[in-house]
C-alpha cells in the first residue's frame, strides 16, 4: 500500500519493515483479543510472557544461538553496555580493545572506568578509514576478552575476519549489522547490539552472552539493574523492560525468518551495497571514504571534492524525498544507511538520483 | 469505538487513554507527513525534537515546572535511578530514607552501595500498611537529602502530607502516582517516574530535579549513561534516547492537558478511588489492608478471609473480564490498580461485579 513513505538512510533508528509496521498498528487497540495494547500489558502476564518467548525463540532460530548461550533484553543502549561489559567480564581486570571508530573510542574510553584498556590495534592514524590488521595481535595471556565494534556506523567499515583472539574471548557490539548476515555465534563470547539500526525501536540492546562467562561474584558497587547474572537469573526482567521494544524486535525477527533469515538478508544487503559502492567507484563526482576491503555492507559514507558541494547534494536529496542523507560531522559528506529494512529499490533510486544530480552539475 | 477492550487493573504496564491508542494508530505508518514511523525517526532529525521539545513543554505546563528544573528521559526504570540517585546526589555521602513498602526497601538497598543511608522512619513493624509519623524526623545536618517513594505501588499507601526534611532535599519516587494529581514541584529537590504506570509505555523514567543538584564533581566510575549532568546537557540524547515512550508519553501529557489537568485528574481520581473504598468498607466479604488515612489513589489492595477465596474471586474476575487483579505476593489477596486512564466505568463494574460475587456466596 502506498503510505508516502519515504526513503529514510538514518543511520538509526532507522527503516523497519512495513509489513511488520502494518501489523503492530493493526494490533494497536486490541493485541489478538487480549483487549488490551502490548504498552498496556502486565509484564508478568501470561500473554505478554508469551510475547518475551517467541521473540527469543525467534532470534535463537534466526541465528542459531547455542543453547549455551544467553539472551537477555535490556535498556539504556550500547553507552551503558560501554560500563556492563568490563564490570562484568574483567576479572583480571584488563582488557584488550581494537579502535576503529567513533563507537570503539567510546567503549574503550568507558571500560578504562573499570580496568586496563590495551588497544592492540588501531585505524586512527587515517582517520578510521580502514580495519587494522588483526591476524597477530599483541594480547597479553591475562586479557579478560578482545573486544570489536564489528561495524562502525559513523565511519563505515566493517571486518571481513574476526580477529585472531589467540583463544580470547571475543566481544563483539553488532549494533549496526545485528542480523544483516549469518553469523557463527560460537566464535563469540558475546555479542550485542542496540536495535535501533537494524531491527526496531530504539531503547532496547540485546545481549547474547556464554552462560560461563556471566559471573557472580561482582563488585558489590555495580548497579544491580547492569549485573548479567540478575538479569539472565529474571529473564531480563528483574524490573519492567522495554516491553514495546521486545515486542517490535520480536515481530522483526519473525519476519526476517518468513522472507529466508540471514543467508537471504546477506543477499539482499549484498545486492543493495554493490549498486551504490559501483556508483560511487564510476563517478567523477562522489567518492567513498573507506578502503574498498573494509566497506561496510549497512553504512556508506561518501564525499564530493568540498564542504560545500557535500550540503548541496545533501540539500538536494533531502528535497527529492532522500531522507537523513548527512554525514556524520567526524568524517563529513554524506552517509547512506542502507540496513535491511532499506528495499534495493531505495538505493536503486538514490543512485539514479545522485548520478542525475552529477550529470546536471557538469553540465 | 468499541474494539473489545477489557478493564485492566494492572499495577504496570497500565491502562492508557484511548484517544491517544487511536492517535497512535493513525500515525503508525507515516507521522503527519514525515514519511515514516516515530520509531523509523533519526534521534537528531528535526521532526523528532519538534516530538521531545513538545513532550517537554507538554509536561512543564502540566505539572507548572519551574525554570530552575531540568526534565530528564532516562533508560533503566527506577531500578537504575535507585542507584544514580545516591550516586549523583551524595555529597557527604549520607542521605536519610522512609521505609513504607517494597519500593523504598529495595531504593535503601540500592543507596547503601554509595554511601551512609539512615532509615529515620518505617512501617516494616505491620508490613507496610501505614505511612509513619514524618513530621519531626531525625535527620543529620549533613545528610545530603531525605528519600521517599510517595505511592507505594503493591502495599498501596501514599503520603498525605510530605516529610518535614528540616530544610534538607526532599526525593520522591512518584512512579505510580505521577501526574494523578496537582503537585508543587518547588516542594521537592527531585522527583522521579517510571512512566508504565500511569503514562505510557515501560522503558523510560522521567526526572524533574532542580539545576543546582546538578554535580560535575562525581565519582569517576560512575557509567557516562548515569550521569546527571551529561544528561541534562545533551537534552537526554547523549545516547538514543527510548523515542517511542518520548512520543508516547507527549502524547499523554497533552491530553492531560486537554481533558483539564492535574485537578481534574485528581477530582477523577478521588471519585474512582472513593466508589471502591466506599464498598470495601461496607463489604463484609471484602476488607483494604491499608490505614484509611495513608490509602492511595492509585493502588487498591484488599483481602478476604483467606488466601483461597482470594484465589476464587481472582479467577472469577478475570472471568468476567477484569484483568490483573492478583495482589502481589508479598500482602496477597487482590489488588485494583486505578491509574488516571482507567474510567470510572470500570471502577463501577468492578465494585458491582464484586457485590454480585459477595451476595452469591453468601446465599
Amino acid at each position: 500500500m502506498n503510505y508516502g513513505r519515504t526513503y529514510n538512510f538514518s543511520a538509526g533508528p532507522a527503516m523497519m519493515p512495513e509489513p511488520v509496521l502494518e501489523e503492530i498498528r493493526d494490533e494497536m487497540m486490541n493485541y489478538r483479543g487480549s483487549g488490551m495494547c502490548v504498552m498496556e500489558m502486565s509484564h508478568r502476564s501470561k500473554v505478554f510472557q508469551q510475547i518475551v518467548d517467541e521473540a527469543e525463540a525467534d532470534l535463537r532460530a534466526l541465528m542459531n544461538i547455542p543453547d549455551n548461550y544467553k539472551v537477555l533484553f535490556m535498556q539504556g543502549g550500547a553507552t551503558l553496555q560501554f560500563a556492563a561489559i568490563p564490570w562484568n567480564l574483567m576479572k583480571n581486570g584488563k582488557a584488550v580493545y581494537i579502535e576503529t571508530g567513533a563507537w570503539s573510542k567510546k567503549a574503550i574510553a568507558e571500560a578504562k572506568k573499570y580496568g586496563e584498556v590495551i588497544v592492540a590495534a588501531s585505524s586512527k592514524d587515517r582517520n578510521f578509514s580502514y580495519i587494522p590488521d588483526v591476524s597477530d595481535l599483541d594480547i597479553p595471556e591475562d586479557a579478560d576478552y578482545v573486544y570489536i565494534c564489528e561495524n562502525e556506523t559513523i565511519h563505515g567499515l566493517t571486518y571481513q575476519q574476526l580477529p585472531n583472539t589467540k583463544g580470547h574471548i571475543l566481544v563483539s557490539d553488532q549494533s549496526s549489522m545485528f542480523l544483516s548476515k549469518p553469523c557463527n555465534v560460537a566464535d563469540y563470547g558475546m555479542i550485542y547490539a542496540g536495535v535501533q539500526k537494524n531491527v526496531g525501536p530504539a531503547g532496547m540492546s540485546v545481549i547474547i552472552i556464554r552462560e560461563d562467562l556471566i559471573r557472580e561474584d561482582l563488585d558489590p558497587k555495580m548497579p544491580v539493574y547492569m549485573r548479567y547474572d540478575i538479569q539472565a537469573a529474571n529473564g531480563s526482567m528483574y524490573n519492567t523492560p522495554n516491553c514495546w521494544a521486545i515486542y517490535c524486535c520480536g515481530k522483526v525477527f519473525h519476519y526476517l525468518r518468513e522472507i529466508g533469515g540471514l543467508e537471504e538478508m546477506a543477499r539482499r544487503n549484498e545486492e543493495k551495497a554493490k549498486i551504490l559502492y559501483d556508483f560511487l567507484d564510476s563517478s567523477k563526482m562522489f567518492r567513498g571514504t573507506v578502503e574498498k576491503k573494509d566497506r561496510s555492507l549497512m553504512n556508506v559514507p561518501f564525499v564530493t571534492e568540498s564542504a560545500e558541494l557535500d550540503a548541496e547534494v545533501v540539500k538536494a536529496t533531502k528535497a527529492a524525498g532522500y531522507d537523513n542523507l548527512k554525514g556524520h560531522k567526524s568524517v563529513g559528506g554524506l552517509r547512506a544507511s542502507i540496513y535491511n529494512a532499506m528495499p534495493k529499490e531505495g538505493v536503486v533510486a538514490l543512485v539514479e538520483f545522485l548520478k542525475k544530480f552529477e550529470a546536471e552539475y557538469n553540465k
